[in-house]
């Protein structure tokens, strides 16, 4: 089925201790379909530069992605510049400049507003609001945020959460939101505020999925060489989303699966520079990746 | 088969955001073996002061475990005071009196010299080399340590590793030890230092196992209520190394199930202060706990 993503598309300068890159493919949208597209046909909406090179985007065009929602505005590429540390949980930011992206006001394509998944990549609430009215009635709308919006958008952040189905944070950003350490009691704050489904993303250390009153939990594809985990938490929502997009079920079965899709579309990520990795992606590497996973928290 | 535990004995004093208690029974080898004794027949070496009162491992002795090797010296008992942030990742030692527990030097009765199963708790390396000069064959010996031995007394600590077959330590002490972010690299390299098994606890994010150059992965059970962690980790590996006794085998299989058994314990552990939901612990709770545990991470 249709999966339609709204964020931010960018090109990524990135320092590892294994290497660096300048101006790889990046941004929540990209990163996402990247993933998505590996199951199903993926509708963005985003914003460009001049600058950008459009035919970068081909490999998800040949993935059947729809990159006519993409809109090049004058003037330059969003732009953002970061360094991991020797522990690559830590990252720090070394320039962004919105250019483009500053004043992206995101317009859905008639062609778009059946779409039946949505995917509101981390970007302003009051865009994600401005989204939600432009769209028909998708069968599950999901949202991504992060620690600005909470802090500084919070009522904001509100409205677009009692509309959505699903809301995809990190834990660090969970607990922020709801002053609540304990992430079964986050999680279940959260639902309070509309969302039924709840992914907490843990890093390395995996996620879990709240829905239906029940938890399930997953560990991270534990990885050997992680060379840039920049848009893991994209390209995992990715997975994630195109699975059930693809099989067009809601269940809890469909919701677990897909956490695992995502972990691994995710792991595949962190093994290259920007985009490399899932732009080399086949379907046969990533169930392979799946049975190698799925053997690894396996309990006799 | 009969496990063989040296480690300290405690009274703690601990504050949480859920309440405080005051000289609750404490110390790595009871935290070990009120989580081993559900399994098998425990033997504890230690040593107390003159105001421990003995009666208070009752339990232990109900359930077979030989306090013989308890030695009880003049003066006062080990005793640790710590605050748990909101955060409770995060904890504070407010005082530490190792009193009796500063000149402890393990004396292995004869009785106990034939242990099939040895583990050497969180104590001076050059005591844990002491012994496993005293004890016979043990089928399997594991330790664990800390950051204070690797840093400052890394050489007998490599001494020890030498000898042993498996290490459990947390993830910040394996990257401190190896100089390694990754935990795959940083397991391989401990390897190489002796031990055929490494456990990895990461706390709340679970535990992993390094075995014959495979890993397994499980998550922590997700609590919605933790009101105090002192000693999940020694109760983590009270239950993995019970397990393994009791089943007499080293196997891959046997490793992985032990692997959620001491999760298990570990999680009732921190479900209420000191040694109490261990001491209320049955086995028929415990094989409930396992499979709802089990069905939080099984991929349909």
């Amino acid at each position: 089925m249709s999966l339609l993503v709204v964020g931010s598309i960018a090109y990524d300068s990135v320092i590892t201790p294994f290497g660096e890159v300048d101006d790889a493919l990046g941004g929540s949208a990209v990163h996402f379909s990247a993933a998505s597209s590996m199951f199903t046909e993926t509708r963005i909406v985003g914003v460009v530069g001049e600058d950008y090179n459009l035919s970068d985007l081909d490999f998800l065009k040949k993935r059947g992605a729809d990159l006519s929602g993409i809109v090049v505005e004058e003037g330059k590429t969003f732009r953002w510049k970061g360094r991991y540390h020797k522990n690559m949980n830590i990252r720090d930011t070394l320039s962004t400049e919105l250019n483009v992206f500053a004043s992206f006001k995101p317009q859905i394509p008639d062609t778009f507003k059946d779409s039946q998944y949505l995917f509101l990549a981390n970007i302003h609430p009051e865009l994600q609001l401005q989204v939600l009215e432009q769209v028909d009635k998708p069968k599950l709308t999901a949202l991504d945020t992060m620690n600005f919006w909470i802090d500084d958008f919070r009522s904001s952040l509100e409205k677009v959460l009692a509309k959505v189905d699903m809301i995809i944070l990190n834990d660090s950003e969970i607990m922020d939101f709801t002053d609540e350490q304990n992430l079964v009691t986050a999680a279940k704050k959260i639902t309070e505020m509309g969302p039924d489904i709840v992914i907490i993303k843990k890093g390395e250390h995996g996620s879990i999925l709240f829905h239906d009153n029940e938890f399930f939990i997953l560990p991270a594809f534990l990885l050997e060489s992680v060379v840039d985990p920049t848009g893991a938490g994209d390209s995992f929502a990715g997975g994630f989303m195109g699975y059930i997009a693809k099989h067009d079920k809601i269940d809890s079965k469909t919701l677990k699966r897909a956490m695992a899709y995502g972990t691994c579309t995710a792991a595949f990520l962190c093994e290259d520079f920007g985009m490399n990795s899932l732009m080399e992606l086949s379907m046969e590497k990533l169930e392979e990746r799946l049975k190698s996973y799925k053997q690894k928290f396996l309990l006799p």
